[in-house]
Order: structure tokens, then C-alpha cells, then sequence
């Protein structure tokens, strides 16, 4: 485990969110997903407008030094890049000095959300529109933050997010995706949303389409996850309130059709 | 001014923008709108429910030590508050210890644009709606980061921003006024927006109403400003293009209402 690294007060990732974040899945010290995740972070500077750290540098942030063995096992990487200090407030400085950060630590992931699913929430929270930012994993998350903060209830695994139409747009911190007459569906991200990177190699193969969900019709679906690249698949079989009663379940199904998918890409079990 | 202070990679501020901020003018070592400063860091705090930092914290960040006398002249004091370190992901930690950090610089206004007045450009990027969190100045400010990004050209002063249903909300970095039979006006901030201290102050004196100012109708104002608590009050002469070219035209006035009001409150010369 490296040593936290710091910031200074006048660093923009600090002072106004400026800049993108990865939070990585290593797997005896190789990144799961990893061209996903590199390009997301890629697509984030380019929208922001950050230059974009080199690939040595970025392939460094998991690479072990010559020094250190990489560990066995499983371990979460968190990359963040700010576009560094400067700027006479929120005017960008003409030519910035990004700054790259990394730290790890160990992960253990929670097979028995895989086997026997989860319950999850729909958050009172409506994700604000910015068509501009959706998508990009930024450091502006006050919105996850504030909405994570809508139940306690132990129980409860994840918090489900709509937009201002009341449209399903994800988790606090992970995607969702649904079946309906036998397709594999997940929300659209065009106005609002982080685009995870287990979601975009599903996309990328075929095996999902984007679609709108209102959360009038979440009752109505087939099936129902929530998964991200580091937690993998987890089946919802109750939809409850934030106070932990029951609105609606769904069966576990014999086998996960999404897991199936999904998980061998992770190296996690194919299947419950 | 004090040396920069540092936060560690864990730290929520930089890695959620969770937290708040404040930007408060020194006169002679004296903060302006000090109550107002306050009073908005408190209910930004409130609003994240970060535990509020002690009367005597805040003061010390304005009060010089027994060992320093306070500076002669202007300067800015930056404070920022976050949740502190710690939490699960988007989780905040139940009993977080915050971090209250503050830096000054020098100051110097610019009585050219207070006496001639700015031109300004209106802004492509829409402000999302997010009720929760509108009024208070938390630290997610890509919003203001991007639009401020929309022009070079030395000319303009500011940028002006609407919500997405095309409505008059603020500057990149000020509050807007605007003049229409004989009353001064600002935007109403319920959904989006940072409720500026000068600005509230104007209101709480009766001397501004809140309203609803469609970009439509920009062009059919009496008179324009963008103000804040540091830099004043600037009356609007021009509305130009992000390239520069004039749009609309807004004659000087012989003697500056708004600037009589506002300027008092700050210690700066009341007129022209």
C-alpha cells in the first residue's frame, strides 16, 4: 500500500471538483477492465479539457515497482487526476500542470449479494441535467454523496436514481440494468449519470442495449441488477423503502443471465 | 498570508467536492459581509450535514495572530470546509471529523469596470437543476469551471448563465441584477445558483426582489450588473457575442443605483 498523497489548498480537484477519478479492480496486480477504465479517464480530460497524463505514467499507477512484488489477491486502485493548481479562480490556467494520484487497498467482494441478490432503494434525490459532464466520471459527486445518505437501513445495498423526468439513470455507485422481453437493458447516460466501464465492454459486445426506463415501470421489469467493475453482479429480488419494507420482489433466477456475462470478464464466477 | 495547507488523497473535499466554500474580502485585516459569509457556510453545512466548525475556528481564519498585525489594504480570504477523510465510497463516515483550511492573498478591485462599466456574453452551458443543493457554494463547481472556459477574448468580464429552461441565473463567478420599472431585481436560485452574500445582504435591506428573467428578455432590461462580495458591483454596457461582437448596448448612467446601495456595504465608494 502506497502512502496518501497530498494536495495543496489551491489544487482545483480540491477547490471546485476539477477533474476525473478510476477506481479500478486489480486482480494479483493487473487491472480488470482496464482499457475501459483508461479510456474513460482519457474521454473525462478531453471533455474537461485537462491534458491527459502519459500512458507510462498512467500504467505506473498499477504497475509494481522493480521492488515491490505485486500482491495476491484483489485490491481496489483509485486513480484520480486533477488539472492541478492555478488559474485566477474559476478561469483554467493557460497551461496547466495536471496532477496524477494514486492509492490502493486491499478489496474483498461480497459473494453472497451474488448468490442470493439485494435489496435496493429508490432515492428521493433527482439527478440534476448537464448533458456536458454525463457520462465522465468527475469529481463533482455531491449528488452520489447526498443520496447515499438517504437510508441506514443495513439491509439496503444500493439506492436507485432517477433524473428530473423520473427516469431510472443508476445506482449511487453502480449501473443498472433490467430485462425485459428477454433483451438486457441499461439507461441511456446522455443527460446525466457515470458511464461505468463494465457497462461499456456489455455495450461494446452486444449483449445490452441502452434504453429510457420511467420509475413508474421499474415494477414491471423482468429482472433487475445493479453491477459495477468491482462489485461485479448483484441480482435485486426487493425493491423496499428506505425504511426496509418491502415494495416489490423478484425471483432469483436459476441462472444469472447478466453474471454469466458479465463476470467472466472480471474473472469472478460465471455463475451463483 | 499563511503558507498552503494540504489535504491527503482520502480526503472527501478532493475526492467528492464534498464540502463548502467561502471567498470573503479583508479591509484592513476586517472581513466584509462577515455575517453573511457565515451565515451561508453554516447553512451550506447544514444542508451536507458536515458538522459546523466552531464559532472561534472561523474567526481565527480571519484574525490575525497576536504575533502579526492585520495588513493595511485588501486582501481575499479563502476558507473551505470539508467532510474530512473517511467514509465508504459515497458513504459518509458517522462521526466525520471535518477539515477547515483558509489562505489569503492580496486584493486589488478594478475601479475602471465600476466607473465604465463591463461587457458580458452569455454562456452555451445550461445549469442543471438540483434543488438540494442550489443557493449554497459547495465545492462541485465544474458548471462555473466549463462555462468560464466559453471565452478568451480580455474584454469580457463575465458570463452570463441560464437554467435549462433558458432563465437568467447568475455569472461564471457574480450575482445578476437588473433594473425594469424603477425596482432592482436578481434571479430566484431554487433550483441552481450560488446565493451570493452581497446579494443577500441588498436583499434582506429590501432594496433588490427576486424575479424571473427569461434570456428572452435580456435584451428589454432597463439596466444590468454583476456584483459579488469582493469585486463590487459592475454595471453591464455590452452584451457581445463569446467572440466579441455587440449584441445589445446599455448606456452608463449619470449616477449608478445599485453601486450606491452595495457599495457602502463593502467600503467601497458608493458612486462613480
Amino acid at each position: 500500500m502506497s502512502t496518501l498523497a497530498t494536495v495543496p489548498f489551491d489544487d482545483r480537484g480540491l477547490a471546485y471538483g476539477d477533474g476525473v477519478f478510476e477506481t479500478v479492480l486489480l486482480r494479483d496486480g493487473l487491472p480488470v477492465l482496464w482499457q475501459y477504465h483508461r479510456a474513460r479517464l482519457l474521454r473525462g480530460c478531453a471533455v474537461l479539457a485537462i491534458p491527459p497524463p502519459s500512458e507510462q505514467a498512467l500504467e505506473a499507477c498499477w504497475q509494481a515497482s522493480e521492488s515491490q512484488a505485486s500482491d495476491p489477491g484483489l485490491e481496489v486502485l483509485k486513480i484520480i487526476v486533477t488539472r492541478g493548481s492555478g488559474g485566477r479562480g474559476y478561469a483554467c490556467p493557460p497551461d496547466p500542470t495536471p496532477r496524477l494520484l494514486n492509492h490502493r487497498v486491499p478489496f474483498t467482494p461480497i459473494p453472497q449479494r451474488w448468490k442470493e441478490g439485494v435489496s435496493v432503494c429508490v432515492c428521493q434525490l433527482r439527478l440534476g441535467h448537464q448533458p456536458l459532464l454525463a457520462g465522465i466520471k468527475h469529481l463533482n459527486r455531491l449528488e452520489n454523496v447526498m443520496a447515499r445518505r438517504e437510508w441506514q437501513h443495513p439491509a439496503i445495498a444500493e439506492g436507485l436514481l432517477a433524473d428530473q423526468q423520473g427516469n431510472l439513470i443508476e445506482a449511487t455507485s453502480m449501473n443498472v440494468f433490467w430485462q425485459q422481453g428477454g433483451q438486457l437493458w441499461t439507461p441511456r447516460l446522455k443527460e446525466c449519470g457515470v458511464a461505468g466501464t463494465l457497462r461499456a465492454a456489455l455495450l461494446d459486445l452486444g449483449w445490452v442495449k441502452e434504453g429510457s426506463l420511467p420509475l413508474s415501470s421499474l415494477y414491471d421489469v423482468e429482472r433487475l441488477w445493479v453491477a459495477n467493475s468491482v462489485q461485479g453482479v448483484w441480482p435485486v429480488t426487493k425493491l423496499v423503502s428506505t425504511a426496509g419494507e418491502t415494495l416489490q420482489r423478484w425471483p432469483l433466477a436459476a441462472d444469472d443471465s447478466l453474471q454469466a456475462l458479465a463476470h467472466p470478464l472480471m474473472g469472478y464466477p460465471p455463475d451463483q
